[in-house]
C-alpha cells in the first residue's frame, strides 16, 4: 500500500507521497513515488503512483525511453502538447503494461494494478490534475473534487474534506497534508516516512520547491504531537451524551 | 457495508451499529444489526453483525431455533455457560452457514462472508467481547485492544485510537461513538442513520439502556456540527509549514 495526495490550489499544485513499498510485511523497501518531467518554460509534469511497484516502474521506463528517442516508436511525456494528451499517453501505457502481464499467462491481474495521479501544466494550457485508473481511463480534477488521493486513502480523508480550501497558501496546504499523512501512518504500517513533497506554482512552467521530510523532521513531529493534543481537547470540550434514564456511572 | 463498534469500559460495555444494508446502491434497506439474548440474572448477550445480511440472519435464526427447543439437536445461546462457549457456538454456526452456501455450488464464497462481534456476560464469568471471523475462529478483547470495530472501520478509527479510555463514563463513551460514526457516515454512503445504541452495566446480568438515534436526533446533529467547527479551529491553530525558500504566496 502507499498513500499519495495531490491538491489543486488557486496558487498552484501540492503533491505529497510516502516512500514505503512492500511485498509482504517481511519485505519492506523505500522508493520515491513522485516522478517529474521538466522542460523549462515549456512543461512541468508530476506523476504519483500507488499499487504494484513493477507496474509503476515499467510505465515510467516506457515514457523515459520515449523521451530519449523522440523520433522512435514510443512517445515520451516531454513531447505532449497538453495535459490531456499526457493523461491519454499515461493511461495507454499503464493499460499496456498491465495487459502484458495478463497476456503472459499471469492470473489474478488485479495484483499488477497501479493507480496514478498526473499533475502539472504545459505551455498554453491550464494547470490540471488527473487520476488514472488501472484500466487506462481517467478523471480530471474539478471544483467539486479539487484533490485526489490514491493508495490507503480512508484514514486521512476526513481532515482533507473538512479543512481543504482552494485559497490555502502553500504553507497551509503542507500543514493539511502533514496532518492527513500523520493519521494514515499511525493507522497503517504499509504507509511510512520519509515523505516526499513537491510544489508547483501556477503558470511558472518550472520545477518548484521539493523536499523530503525525514522521520526526525521537527515540523512533522511537532505537528503530530500538537494535533493529537488538540483533538483530545476538542473532543473533551464537546457536550457529553445524556442517557435518558439514570445509570450508576 | 456496515459499521459496528463495541467498547469495553471499566463500568460496562457500549455497542453502536448503523442500520443500513444494501445489495447495490439501488437496493438499500434498513435492518437492525444488534441482537440481544437475555435471561434475567443469568446471562446478557449482544451480537453485532457486518457483511452478508442473509448469512447474519441465518446465524441468528439457527441460534434462536436452538433456544426454542433446548433439547433439540441445535444449541441456543441461552444454554451457554460462559462467553467463551458462546463465541465457539457462534463461530461454528457462522462457518456452517457460509459452508452451506459454498457447498451449494455457489462460487465466490467471499460474498457470503459476515463478521460478528459478541459481547456480554454469563453468571459466574467475566464480562467480555469477542470478534468472530467468517472462518469461525475468534479473538477476545484485551487491555491492548479494548474495543472492536467491524464493517467500514477506517474513517472512524483515528478518533477511537486517540480518545478511547477504559475509564470513560457511558455518556462520554456514547459521545466518542457518535463522533466516530459521524466521520464514517460523512465518508461512506453505505453506512447510514439511524444508529442503534445498547449499554450493558458490568455484573448487572440484565438488559441495560438501549435506544435508537434517528436522523433528526438533536444530540447527533449538534455534535456533528460542533465537531466539524472544532476540528477546523484546531487545524487553524496549528503552526503552518515554513517553506525553506521564499514563494510568491
Amino acid at each position: 500500500m502507499s498513500y499519495c495526495v495531490a491538491l489543486r490550489l488557486n496558487s498552484g499544485l501540492v503533491f505529497m507521497a510516502d516512500t514505503r513499498t512492500n511485498a509482504g510485511v517481511d519485505n519492506v523497501s523505500r522508493y520515491t513515488k513522485i516522478h517529474t518531467w521538466s522542460v523549462q518554460g515549456e512543461l512541468q509534469i508530476y506523476l504519483l503512483s500507488a499499487g504494484n511497484l513493477a507496474t509503476s516502474q515499467a510505465v515510467i521506463s516506457h515514457l523515459q525511453e520515449g523521451d530519449k528517442a523522440p523520433d522512435g516508436p514510443k512517445l515520451g511525456l516531454m513531447q505532449v502538447t497538453s495535459m490531456f494528451q499526457a493523461a491519454r499517453l499515461l493511461g495507454e501505457t499503464l493499460r499496456e503494461v498491465i495487459g502484458e502481464m495478463r497476456d503472459g499467462g499471469q492470473e489474478a491481474s488485479k495484483q499488477f494494478d497501479a493507480t496514478l495521479i498526473l499533475g502539472g501544466q504545459v505551455k498554453g494550457g491550464k494547470m490540471s490534475l488527473y487520476l488514472i485508473y488501472p484500466e487506462g481511463n481517467f478523471i480530471e480534477v474539478s471544483d467539486d473534487q479539487p484533490f485526489f488521493q490514491i493508495g490507503e486513502t480512508k484514514y486521512g480523508k476526513p481532515i482533507l474534506v473538512r479543512a481543504f480550501d482552494e485559497c490555502l497558501s502553500f504553507n497551509e496546504a503542507v500543514k493539511l497534508l502533514v496532518v492527513s499523512f500523520d493519521s494514515t501512518i499511525k493507522a497503517n504500517v504499509s504507509v511510512g516516512m520519509p515523505l516526499d513533497l513537491c510544489i508547483y506554482e501556477r503558470d511558472s512552467l518550472t520545477p518548484g520547491h521539493s523536499q523530503r521530510l525525514a522521520e526526525d523532521n521537527e515540523y512533522f513531529q511537532e505537528l503530530s504531537r500538537l494535533w493529537g493534543a488538540k483533538l483530545k481537547d476538542a473532543f473533551g470540550d464537546l457536550p457529553d451524551f445524556q442517557l435518558s434514564r439514570p445509570h450508576r456511572n
